[in-house]
């Protein structure tokens, strides 16, 4: 039979610390304290197993459940020496919600319950204190009316404020005894009222209205959006703790605070925190009284008047310190507690793992592993990998004054400022007189590539976080934001406009790709901090490691940027950017509209020293370094323009006729360009592509090794391919290439061939493709597109929806979706390593760069991942932890 | 040690008919006929596997295969009294390919191998007939030099002609013994000239280049296409048989002929075939001269003078008749014959299974099974389903004379004579006229469907065998002939034209959608013939196959014609062909524009009757059997119009202004529509579209309950699921429809709710999904276009080249790519009844209606496949052989 209620208090409890997961955060920690000899409330904790049933079981509660509360709430009366109900002596007890995780919007807390018409009579008597008990009945009534009953809480605010203009004062602190009497029996009034029924008299039936109130919050709105933004599945359920009261109200000698055991933000060793003297928990958080500092030191530097914890309550200070020296050294983490003292006597109520920001959580891990208080190993565990992205990027300083114009999707972190600028040529040349540019589109297509590298940051009027200026942002690490819907752009004018504002081409605009904002005028930035705790944990973590972290990179600046982030090579190199730029996109349409072979040669040909000299600066960089190049692979209509009026700009500027030009993008237009002839299909069916680039690809790797003396090794990557055949084909064709040019020059180099696995038909016959590849890269950006069947530049329609209504636990293009795309990438692996046990496994893609992908590669026992080069730290260290996690 | 050669001759061989893919064909069947007793000339067999090891190893030949070859020419020898080479009495061998099937293109024979300057004279005294010797000598060098040694045979035919002149005489038979010396002395000049060295003397030399021409000629480019036509694998390989020379032409009782055991064209029983005297066999097929009949009775019946053999040689023709007799029997199958007379004694050359139409397939099979030669089984065995595709539609009068117009793909079978319409709404309404059209477009929409469907044949200027014009026209069994490449459609003026004729609006044209043919004018049409044997064959098949088989059908027309096909239900209604007709595209582009739920809700209010009475119609026809209803399936954008000068007459239609027409189809657009917004993603986002269709069927199924006391049981299909939860959620919005359906007519009615497997995803995930599932329905057309990543509408531009070169061993549009796409198929059918063992399971979609397609389905263990009504018969017999085979 289950245990459904496991008590604590009087120097020890039944349940422990590491049974979050069946008491919920909070009762764990109560329980764990108590088991310390820490000074807590006697309680008792319902588990979240009885929150699983209620949902399982029609709202209703184990047969068992009642008794076993009965006999604990029995335990908690006789520690206390009180009884709840009674009429004399009541026992009063707070309610409190209790997930694993902490989590807004569901019901947090009754406080006083226990309280009726007799009960508030021997409350006021014992504590010979009347105003207080009757204080107390109205914020129950008021606490208990809202949360559990749905009487919203403006009811009894407004009743108060009547009162108090009657009787003709300000403060509720002017009002006594009498008044809380009278405003207690307007509230039951107001309450019956809005209710059709009396306010509870009943303790038991507030004691079970109560829970059943927390266990009902679990599935609030507001709660599931937390958990769908978090990650929080919907099955772990919330546990409910019960626990005495104690009260920080109870006058001077009394107090109620919150407090970290160092500082959240910045990560220093000092008590950090707050406290109100005469207060319950609540109000500390409310905002009605302002808290006080708990440490003169705080007080001091924040130049406040008002006393610190620390000089008022001198000896109570003194044991909170112990307890926080004490659960810190227990817990081995910054602590985040609450507590109240009541009548000089200090009462723990919570503790729990604090929040951090990413730099402070940076700083108390290098810090603890260096007190002895954890080793490396944990250290690295204690940093969320995807909290570095913070840090990596120049953020806006949160001290300056910002002069908002829009709002946009947060699409890539960084903040920047520029001037405004609507095409991409004019933002190439703008920067090139060295400017700062900020480039504006309704969207983003591959012909701006140029302007957006040449761009400080992006905005787009439309586009979610997976569109084009989203991914290729990010991949580049350009701050971006994307989808401001308000966002009327009018290029022709040189004029964006926004909520009734124009901003015109030249002004100086920022944006903020954390937050989606977007400011008039310059914003003051804060540049990164590499160096110091990051350069500490991040050698740490690749000591841990057993993945390798390439970077995606198709220029020598992000192949740069990437190495300086630790990248251990190119794990993706995507030639078709090249193939944009200046004066290559001539030569490319010139390809594409030649009527023969012959004509494809000779505009290849032009192509060829401008592609080896892009691969020869790349090699430069990462000598020493694999570097994976990936042939040619969108379909070549993307490389001719769409508009009608550029046609004729095109035809002029390549010399054809603008007839032809047009015919040949209707021949070329698709239905379907992601399923189309793409990939290794332009190499099957067009083969001297890919041989010029094969070409290219050895003539530099010959060039670099020769002039540096460094090795060279090429890895080259054949896309979408679907069978044995294409890949035996192709790379025929690349072998054939590398000993013409090894014969040419009279020198050798050594080179893989591999493949992309991103068709499901890939996966499935890896095995026998596996006999013509050197290595596997997992493109799961196309194997999410094919496997779930959804277009990425079109998903936006739905996939907001279907995150929603819980339907994808997370955008299948940000984490893996590891029941579906990630059974492929295993049978993959697998497969492909039954032919070829030492075959070479890779991922690259976005999802190299997300924690809980990374996880799944390590799982998976590929070899490395490969990720924008702002995320490769990210990788290091979501690998780092993934390996010490198996 | 293997055995690489097979010996036969003198009443026994080495080899049997069982021994195919060893011996290929011919051998085989030689040797079996040496077995029978059989007058065979005695000869040996290098096998296939010489053929495989001659590839696998650059064109050499085993160590051991020499000395086997000798041995057996030694034995030949014995049987014959004669010896290779000998310059007395010298044996004579004809040397030929024989593959497991037969193959145009492969070098076909060498006969006479053996003559050289000095076994001529031998020949010539021996037979006492120099003429016969040099005749043949020269036939010999001809032949020799032309499939062994690459010169062409006009080289040596005009020599003959300049002979000829010189003598001033017209005919062969007017040269004597004399000329056909000089003849051969020329041949061998000119083949020295062509060759720079001389015709080889040595009969080694010529039987090992005879040897090493048959295996060559496996790779030549006619035996390649023919083997991808043919789905023959390149590895199977050919056999070489070399056997003692007989001779028909030595004279007045000498004699060379074929024949079939039955007509191969009716499949009457008697015996059909010509035969010419003193003769060698290839005179008979080359044309020279016209052969004479076979029999009395088919000679008088053509009205021929020349007698017959029956006549001619009434004792060789009764042995004759008698093997005909003994090898029917024996092989039980009609029999197609070579054979040679040699001074009035018969000998065999070559017998094998014969070709036949489908109609003489059909009857042979029959009429054989009537005889007690073969059982049941045998017969259902003995038929090509495919081939029934034949009998199903009208065909072209074969005698009728042909204006050929132009030519395109025969897109779908069948032939049908209307006259030239260039709208879809021309079309229908000309048909409501009476009037039979052929419609005519560059390419068809599903807009065109309503034009299609009133059609008697569709046309179109672009677009492949899987084209949106060739698949409807397939699934609705309406003749098409796509891709007419040459044809110049100008709808606006109302001409079409090709190879420089003109074909207006209103002429009359027929198509052959068998041969891709479009004529001028109407030709005369045969109407299929569906009882008789293919009535009783199918009967048979019906008592053996184990899979059900079902239709795709929309229409009642296209339903009823299903049924009398012998569907046993439907497996697929796409509703959404439903909504292009008539008054519904108005009320679903008022649905699509309208802003709000409400507005949708009352445009779909229009649309619940018309669809309702549609699913009465249907489930009327099909009263008994299951009915499988998919919810709507396409994005909404197919429902918008898409060219610039159709938008204003549409928004007049629906009373829309332009310009909110323009900008909802602008935000409706997708770049991967089949990635897109479709599907149950449709259901989700707008459940009251799916709410209406399931209320749509429940009312109709009540109705038809009601009305005719058939039970209807609806199964409705929920498409492109990826994920359980989706099914669920739409699962519980058809439940819902359901039960206030059930209130409001006091009526309940049984049904299913069950979802396709379309998805890579769908089917990894298939043990969840089933979980909400009463049936799969594999959709392999969505599941080949993303398990292999192409696109249907777009793969014309690449697939074509992916079969040539073998990458695809057909075009798995149309055959289910068994490897990859049938991978998951297997996976989602063993995962889903690992869930739920008796899920019922099937297949809809193309692949349905395709043999091979149909055994995997089969072997698959699934319980249905669902094809268009004209495939259903296909189905029903590739389903009774995938079962016999099993």
């Amino acid at each position: 039979m289950s245990k459904w209620v496991y008590r604590f208090g009087d120097g020890a409890a039944e349940g422990r610390a590491d049974m979050k997961n069946l008491l919920g955060g909070k009762g764990a920690n109560l329980a764990e304290m108590a088991s310390l000899g820490l000074p807590v409330p006697p309680g008792l904790t319902i588990t979240t197993e009885v929150c699983t049933y209620y949902y399982a079981n029609g709202r209703t509660y184990p047969d068992t459940l009642e008794s076993e509360v009965n006999q604990a709430v029995a335990a908690i009366e006789k520690s206390v020496g009180a009884r709840f109900g009674d009429e004399e002596n009541p026992l009063l007890v707070s309610v409190r919600s209790g997930a694993r995780v902490s989590m807004p919007g569901m019901m947090d807390t009754v406080l006083n319950l226990g309280l009726n018409d007799k009960t508030v009579e021997a409350l006021a008597k014992q504590s010979d204190n009347a105003r207080f008990a009757w204080d107390s009945y109205r914020r129950f009534i008021q606490m208990y009316s809202d949360v559990v009953l749905g009487v919203d809480h403006y009811h009894f605010e407004e009743l108060i404020e009547l009162h108090k203009e009657e009787k003709g004062v300000d403060l509720d602190t002017e009002l006594d005894a009498e008044d809380w009497r009278q405003i207690a029996e307007g509230f039951k009034a107001k309450a019956q009222e809005e209710l059709g029924y009396p306010f509870p008299q009943d303790v038991k039936e507030q004691l079970w209205g109560a829970i059943g109130a927390v266990f009902s919050s679990w599935h609030i709105e507001r709660a599931k959006v937390y958990r769908k933004l978090n990650n929080i599945p919907e099955d772990w359920g919330t546990a409910v703790n019960v626990q005495a009261m104690v009260f920080g109200n109870m006058g001077e000698t009394s107090a109620t605070g919150v407090a970290f055991t160092r500082n959240p933000s910045t990560g220093d060793k000092e008590y950090y925190g707050e406290y109100l003297i005469d207060a319950q928990g609540e109000d500390v958080v409310a905002g009605i009284r302002t808290p006080q500092y708990l440490t003169k030191m705080a007080r001091e530097e924040a130049g406040a008047t008002a006393p610190s914890m620390e000089e008022s309550m001198p000896a109570v200070f003194g044991q909170l310190a112990d307890v926080f020296d004490k659960l810190e050294r227990h817990y081995c983490d910054m602590q985040d507690i609450e507590f109240t003292v009541q009548h000089g006597k200090l009462w723990m109520l919570q503790t729990r793992s604090g929040k951090r920001t990413a730099k402070a959580a940076l700083k108390i891990a290098v810090d603890m592993a260096a007190e002895g208080l954890i080793d490396e190993k944990t250290a690295v565990l204690r940093v969320e990998p995807g909290a570095l992205d913070q840090l990596l990027h120049p953020t806006l300083d949160p001290d300056a004054p910002r002069d908002i114009f829009t709002r946009g999707l947060p699409a890539s972190p960084g903040a920047a400022s520029g001037i405004v600028v609507f095409d991409a040529d004019t933002a190439e040349e703008m920067a090139k007189e060295g400017k700062a540019v900020i480039l504006c589109r309704v969207e983003t297509s591959p012909e701006d590539i140029h302007g957006m590298h040449a761009a400080k940051g992006i905005l787009t009027a439309r586009g979610g976080m997976t569109s084009h200026a989203a991914v290729v942002a990010r991949g580049m690490g350009r701050p971006c934001v994307s989808g401001a819907g308000q966002l009327r752009i009018d290029a022709k004018n040189g004029v964006m406009s926004a909520t009734g504002r124009e901003v015109k081409a030249g002004d100086t605009i920022t944006i903020d790709g954390a937050s989606g904002e977007v400011m008039v005028g310059e914003v003051k930035t804060l540049q990164p901090e590499l160096a110091g705790d990051f350069a500490t944990l991040m050698k740490w973590a690749d000591t841990y490691r057993k993945l390798k972290v390439r970077t995606n990179a198709d220029t020598p600046h992000d192949t740069q940027t990437a190495r300086e982030f630790g990248a251990e090579g190119i794990g993706l190199c995507r030639t078709e950017h090249m193939f944009f730029e200046g004066e290559r996109i001539v030569a490319v349409r010139e390809m594409i509209l030649a009527d023969d072979l012959e004509g494809r040669k000779s505009a290849l040909a032009k192509l060829l020293p401008m592609q080896r000299s892009d691969f020869e600066e790349i090699f430069k960089i990462m000598r020493g370094l694999p570097v994976t190049i990936r042939l040619l692979d969108p379909p070549l209509h993307e490389f001719l323009p769409r508009e009608e009026d550029e046609f004729e700009d095109v035809a002029k500027s390549i010399g054809a006729d603008v007839e032809h030009l047009k015919r040949r993008a209707a021949e070329l237009h698709e239905f379907n360009p992601m399923l189309g002839h793409r990939g290794c299909r332009l190499g099957i069916t067009y083969p001297e592509i890919y041989e010029m680039q094969a070409r290219a690809i050895f003539e530099a790797a010959i060039t670099v090794e020769q002039k540096t003396g460094d090795t060279v090794v090429p890895e080259i990557m054949i896309p979408l391919v679907a069978t044995r055949k294409e890949l035996e084909t192709l790379r025929a064709y690349v072998e054939t290439v590398a000993e013409e040019v090894f014969t040419e020059t009279g020198h050798r180099v050594e080179y893989l061939v591999g493949t992309m696995i991103e068709l499901p038909r890939a996966a499935i016959c890896a095995d026998r493709i596996a006999v013509a590849a050197d290595f596997f890269s997992f493109g799961t950006n196309d194997l999410t597109q094919t496997t779930i069947g959804i277009s990425r530049d079109d998903a936006g329609r739905f996939l907001d929806q279907y995150v929603k209504q819980d339907i994808f636990a997370q955008d299948p293009f940000v984490s893996i979706d590891q029941e579906g795309v990630g059974e492929l990438v295993k049978m993959g692996a697998e497969r492909g390593r039954s032919t070829k046990p030492d075959l070479k496994l890779g991922i690259c893609g976005e999802h190299g760069g997300d924690p809980a992908s990374v996880e799944f590669c390590h799982r998976t026992g590929l070899d490395y991942v490969s990720c924008s080069p702002y995320r490769v730290p990210i990788a290091r260290l979501a690998a780092a932890q993934a390996a010490l996690k198996g």
